[in-house]
């Protein structure tokens, strides 16, 4: 035991060399880093480097390295004295280029600690402001401002947010000492917030320098209180605990939350930025906000983003103050509005993709904090991509990468039936902060929601602001309403990412959160009620209101005319494109022909997966296949099985036919034959209660004789039973009928005129000898079959790889397989030994644990099945190098998995209708990306 | 399809090279072949070539190889005609040396056909004798012999067996016809045969040459009738279509059952040995016989032999008449009798192995027609190698290859209460053919034997004589007894080898196979009734009686002193030298003290698999384990551990003493926790009877309870369910519970002077987090054990291999993992996807359509199962080039799986008690042989 873990001490120390660079300035038009450091520094601080070097006005500071943030951890939070030493240098070098200091009574330097990875994580890592502020310095920034409250409102925001992020001390400790203050301090006159119409508080900017002093003074006794030490005067001292809190932030329950949701891994840490603060609160002549180049939720052409006038950042993404729109600040700031403007449309042009950008006015001068690629909806990135194109900003190929495959799959989630939605009143109406239909039960907090939604209820989660406590909450309802905060809070961040609906801001809710109501213009909406609102219009209803299909589904569905809708025009551009730039084929897996039309609409070219049992479930014919499993001879099977031939035949052929002569894989018959058959325990629940209520005669012995077969027929374990091509196997009757009804339909299309070529897959082989038995019957059924319809048509015999004897021995297969389809579903099950219908059971607690990072049934597990994967196409290849290849398992729709499957050399993905875009574009994107690993 | 076909015919076209030699040639003290050459020429072949070359007595012939058999095989039976040309040219060589022409008439060569691959099958294959006799060359025969009814009846011997083996013409048409004759032919005077005490039927030796000619005209005429074309008279066409006729054999479906019961490869084909005929049939200076240079039952050192006077060899085998011993020999012919002593004892010096040996005595002069390695039973091969030692004849290291490892089980099989036996009387005694004791249902067919056994009756197969076609009845039978035959017999023969229990040759039986019945001594015994008989004595009762242990295990259980016991003596002797030769460790799977006590005692030196949770099984354990199970709580699980924890911890201590200090692998739990509850579907029946009857009150709102719970914990396929280490990090607890007991044993053993290291094995580790998880809590709770029982002990923390991903990701877990264990069981289940308890629906057919060669869960899958384990060892060993690895599934007691784990590096295997003297020896054998593959 102790060995092997110290094995792995050593050699991580080893892989961080002490040489290495640690700290990157930047400042004084040059930085150390630029943007494409995002590993090293971070999504913000190369965003901070790239600004600096581009010369706008950024406030000089440094990037303390993801690196170091690894080395915290391993290290046992220990930094190591060569990199102490490394930060206070650029202290001083920051010192310099501010022309302050740290501490200094005359004019201190006062900084923001800042987190940042390489992915954006909004609200979920903690920040400290205003470091450097101590009983000296208050004075000296009281100075230099000659603003002795805002000095005062700096500090105790200082101690504040340092208290609670690095001493741990509950937000409430803070909040009880600010009222009690607010309470002495109550104003003469009162005055109403732009939006909030419920009950007036006292705000923070009544308060005078003597009610700040007094804050200042209760909150470092309640410092003392808590923490048992005096709050740290030393600014150095300041900053390593507030850079070890920001480490420590990566692994706090909400950050580990959030990768979770949004597969991001745990290992690449967090950077620190720490840069010199300026102020947008240091009165009427300064301001601060945040905004899009484009609007995020529409993708329109405009500038968006709102502003807040003697405030800090921090007040407008938190949502607590309701903010003006920018395009307000042209009145206000006239100059300072045009610079931002000149600048963010010269950060568009740079980065090629609109830029979510943060910016202060200190005292009407322009400093910008942030840029970054803004994020959107699924509907907005496909209008921006193709907008961008048009304006010749970007190319076709840059607007593939643009769009994030999983985000299509907005643009075809279900909207309001409109003439219903139109005859319900509008209770209120909010800002639209992300796009959808949603309709659901109301509830007041995330963990009702979470407990709601598993008993099947559709919920709306309702809050007077959303944090990021609530993620959870907010993965599993239908949409967001929140009262307060803006397109840019934090309700209006998540849920865009997350594709969910939202609506921000309808200042005219009021919740009460306690009681679990909330009303709004007289009407009183109470838990479970149902509302319904349009995340495009704000609109908000209190109703339960039907959906309908998207824009882009009617277009499929040709309920709607292609030429007539332009949302429908550029989402079909950009897929377009797409398949220019793509290696893999698509296909679709589409048991019936209606899916396989869809599937076509949706640029599917080709079935990958044709489940022929599924026919077995369509109308009048479960008695059919049941009196074939319950035949006692294989004469009685086969008669049954003449009933069923005509009905598969005609199937095949109207599933070849919306293919239009692409291949289509048609997998012969796969699961155990019981799941066709009645419960076993509820023919034994059914027979006990006859016999136990003294009934005999015809049912009774029916029931039995039934359950007799269903008992020959019981697995332990269906899953690894008599399935697949074991049934082929043990009854050859059922291919000799699958293969006679394929070919049928095949020769019938083929005399129309589409050259189809079928491909007949046998599933679950794990052993040559079992495809060779039943390619055998294959071949000599359909021989008879050309021969009696007198065509002769080209057809392939192939395999699903998903056992892992199957991949072992995929050399040996491939001798006999004219293709392979890796089911990755059951690989997956197989290979991690995880029944996907019991997985559930532990599932939870293995991402709780981190034992794994994601569900492998949603997203191909790459170091374990993959391997297999890897292994199956080297070995299949090895005997027959132009063997086609394909996958057809759930994981042909993930992005993630397409990409891998891309890089493992498949011939194409097969995934379900609705998946067939956000394959074709992961698809796409995954041939432009550079390879990874071997 | 056609491509992949074509591929294959032109690649095995390439391996057989027209340069190569298939014919070989033996006669005149010189041969082509050795001894050495058994792939090629086959065992018979091999065997002729060396004997004459050795200057032994040996009829001239040749030898088509085993790879014409192939190539027959894969021309679509056609043999190419240079090899045609090359036989052509042999029988013109045979000619030379036998001084006799093929189908001449005045001195016409005769030839035996006999097939003979590498591994004896006995009975198997088919085999013509006398062939070259035609109308002409009979004549020749009789003019050579002077003997015209010898002549003739050689030739209705040959065309009835050409008729039947090459026309597939029934037996039942010759006998036909033979019985019309003899019915015409009954002659004076009636004798008795030595031991038929029944019926007296007319013997064959009654006919004269006028009768044989009768004969041999109307088999001619049912020839022609039966086969549409005249007896073939051309002797090179007779010997073409014979040669066919054998290797066409090799396919029937007795040679194919022969094969899957004894794991004989298909591929390998038959070579076929065509050998100048000599007579044992001439008269009464002629006789034919088999025997063995020591006795195969017992391992006595005795000449061991039968013979008949004026016979051909066929009639010795077949069991029809009942031979004379050997012994007699002497007085009847002393001066072959001479000869064949000393020749015999050359060859068992020569071979330095018992030989099995054929002979005939043509008008007093000698021919050796075959000699092989005879089989024997485990008894004797422990009897025979010890004795060989000590006669230096071998070296120890030679008796460790001369014993079978699986045989060794029959040494261990039961015998009856020797009390009890004797106060039965002695129905009849017939010759012990095979040692054991047996008891059973008589059943008079192999069918009727199958059948019964399915439903689990023991039963005992009672026939006038075995046939190759009871092969399936003898395998499911306690044993086989039969009326006539002698104990070379073919139900002796075969018997042997299996090991099981047979008693022939008892002719006092008066069996009536149609009407199920045999009577003996006035007593008749129908089918059902019980009989029992004792394979050592010969002795056969009309009772059931209970058997008791073997001498052995009752040394093992020390209800006997190994110092009386010389069996025992013999047997640890062998394995004593196998010891010597093993490189891999032997370890058991035992989960109680007594079960390791016998494991200790049979010479296991660890245990490999102790499972926990058998512990839980124990007497008022499972009301425990059940509270622990429904517990809702943390604290109520805890509270049933704490009582588990006691008892655990006794178990654990009892298995320490048992192994005197050797390792023991714990096993933390493993099976879902279902097992442990009452079935759901008894409990829904349970409820239904209750409710329908109208019932309420606690039983029902218990039982409520109880399905609730049960349902919650339902599992679709519990295999690939919450279990194993999934359990573990679901309840930490338990792994806490159980690490305390082991580690609390261990301390006490410590205590007691037994430093034993612990091993605790997590099982079904698919990912090295999941392991990580469990060795933190086994590590903490250990470190907290020892430090409250003041003792430091040295244990290991290591995991089963068992789902393929963790095959796949055996480098990575190898960095926690301190050692591996091979879980076969389940890996073979993933790795195929077969679930061990439903695998039996298709099993069968997997193996009757040759898709499989035998059970996988039996023995390993080397192609499959072999390659991920082998991809384990090497992944695992990358990480830490000293992982100890093991394997505990139920193939460690598998000879031919033990030979792999040898192959692929494991340091040890580990199996059931009862098998681990078959895991010492099988270990020592594999050490010595040459390494197969890579």
């Amino acid at each position: 035991m102790p060995k092997a873990s110290a094995k792995r001490k050593t050699k991580s120390r080893a892989s961080s060399p002490k040489s290495r660079k640690h700290v990157y300035f930047f400042g004084g038009g040059k930085a150390d880093g630029n943007r494409f450091m995002k590993d090293l520094l971070g999504g913000k601080g190369a965003g901070l480097a790239e600004m600096t070097n581009a010369g706008l006005p950024v406030p000089p500071g440094f990037t303390i390295t993801t690196e170091v943030c690894n080395i915290y951890y391993k290290e046992q939070s220990k930094i190591p004295a060569g990199i102490d030493r490394e930060i206070a240098e650029h202290i001083r070098k920051l010192e310099k280029a501010a022309g302050a200091t740290l501490g200094s009574t005359d004019n201190p330097l006062l900084v923001s600690v800042r987190s940042g990875g390489k992915f954006s994580m909004p609200g979920m890592m903690d920040t400290i402001l205003n470091l450097g502020l101590n009983d000296d310095a208050v004075e000296g920034l009281k100075r230099r401002t000659g603003n002795g409250r805002f000095a005062f409102d700096s500090y105790r925001r200082f101690i504040q947010m340092f208290g609670n992020v690095v001493l741990e001390i509950p937000k409430e400790a803070f909040e009880h000492e600010l009222s009690a203050v607010k309470k002495a301090h109550r104003p003469q006159e009162a005055h109403r917030g732009p939006i909030a119409e419920g009950f007036r508080e006292v705000l923070d900017t009544d308060l005078d320098e003597a009610a700040m002093r007094e804050v200042v003074d209760r909150y470092k006794t309640a410092v003392k209180a808590r923490s048992k030490h005096p709050f740290p005067q030393d600014p150095n001292e300041q900053l390593r605990m507030a850079r070890n809190a920001v480490f420590r932030s990566w692994m706090n329950p909400r950050a580990i939350e959030y990768r979770r949701i949004y597969d991001i891994p745990d290992h690449i840490g967090t950077a620190v930025n720490v840069q010199m603060m300026v102020f947008g609160n240091t009165g009427d002549r300064s301001a601060t906000g945040v905004g899009f180049t484009r609007n995020p939720a529409t993708g329109k052409k405009e500038f968006y983003g709102e502003f807040l006038i003697n405030a800090q950042g921090e007040d407008v993404v938190a949502g607590i103050r309701t903010p003006q729109p920018i395009g307000e600040l042209e009145q206000a700031m006239p100059k300072a509005y045009r610079q931002l403007r000149n600048i963010t449309t010269r950060l568009e042009r740079h980065y090629r993709d609109v830029q979510d950008f943060e910016f202060t006015i200190q005292d009407e001068r322009l400093f910008m904090l942030q840029t970054r690629s803004g994020k959107r909806t699924g509907y907005a990135a496909v209008v921006i991509a193709t907008d961008m194109v048009a304006e010749k900003l970007i190319t076709p190929k840059e607007a593939v990468l643009l769009v994030d495959p999983e985000s299509l799959t907005q643009l075809l989630a279900p909207g309001f039936d409109q003439d219903q939605w139109r005859k319900i009143p509008t209770a209120t109406r909010g800002l639209p902060a992300s796009p959808g239909a949603a309709s659901g039960q109301v509830v007041f907090s995330a963990e009702r929601a979470v407990e709601w939604s598993q008993q099947g209820k559709p919920v709306i989660l309702v809050r007077r602001e959303t944090v990021p406590d609530d993620i959870h909450g907010m993965f599993v309802s239908q949409g967001i309403l929140t009262a307060t905060g803006g397109l840019t809070s934090h309700a209006a961040v998540v849920s865009r990412q997350m594709g969910k609906p939202s609506v921000v801001g309808a200042g005219s809710l009021d919740i009460d959160e306690e009681g679990r109501t909330f009303s709004v213009g007289g009407r009183t909406v109470k838990e479970g009620d149902f509302i319904s609102f349009d995340g495009l219009t704000g609109e908000v209803k209190i109703a339960r209101v039907a959906s309908m299909p998207s824009e882009i589904l009617q277009v499929v569905n040709k309920t709607v005319a292609s030429a007539t809708s332009e949302i429908y025009q550029r989402f079909e551009r950009i897929l377009s494109w797409a398949d220019t730039f793509r290696r893999l084929g698509i296909r679709a897996n589409a048991d019936l022909p209606d899916q396989a039309a869809i599937a076509y609409a949706f640029g599917a070219r080709g079935i990958g997966l044709c489940r022929t049992e599924h026919m077995f479930f369509g109308e009048g014919r479960i008695p059919i296949v049941q009196r074939m499993i319950l035949a006692e001879t294989e004469a009685d099977r086969r008669k049954a099985l003449d009933e069923l031939l005509p009905l598969q035949r005609e199937d095949f052929y109207g599933v070849f036919k919306a293919m239009h002569g692409d291949a289509v894989t048609v997998r012969t018959i796969d699961p155990p034959l019981h799941e066709f058959l009645p419960k076993r325990e509820e023919l034994m629940v059914d027979i006990a209660r006859l016999e136990t209520a003294g009934k005999t005669g015809a049912v009774l012995d029916e029931k039995r004789r039934l359950l007799h077969r269903v008992e020959q027929l019981h697995e332990f374990n269906p899953m690894l039973g008599h399935r697949g091509v074991r049934l082929g196997i043990t009854y050859p009757e059922i291919t000799e009928m699958q293969t006679r009804a394929v070919i049928e339909a095949a020769c019938r299309v083929h005399k129309e005129g589409f050259h189809i070529v079928p491909e007949i897959m046998i599933p679950l082989v794990g052993d040559v000898k079992e495809l060779r038995d039943q390619k055998a019957v294959v071949d000599r059924v359909a021989a008879e079959t050309m021969k009696a319809q007198g065509v002769t048509i080209k057809y392939l015999v192939g395999t699903m790889i998903e056992v892992p004897r199957g991949v072992v021995t995929a050399d040996k297969i491939a001798t006999e397989a004219e293709f392979f389809s890796f089911g990755t579903n059951d690989l997956t099950q197989m290979t991690f030994g995880f029944s996907r219908d019991d997985v559930g059971k532990f599932l939870r607690i293995y991402q709780d644990k981190k034992i794994l990072d994601k569900d492998p049934f949603a997203s191909i597990d790459i170091e374990g099945v993959g391997a297999i994967v890897r292994m199956g196409v080297q070995l299949g290849r090895k005997t027959r190098p132009d063997l086609k290849i394909g996958i057809c398992g759930e994981h042909g729709g993930d992005p993630a998995s397409v990409h891998f499957f891309h890089d493992v050399g498949l011939d194409y993905v097969s995934a379900s209708p609705y998946r067939v875009p956000v394959a074709r574009l992961a698809a796409a994107q995954a041939a432009m990306s550079v390879k990874v690993g071997d």
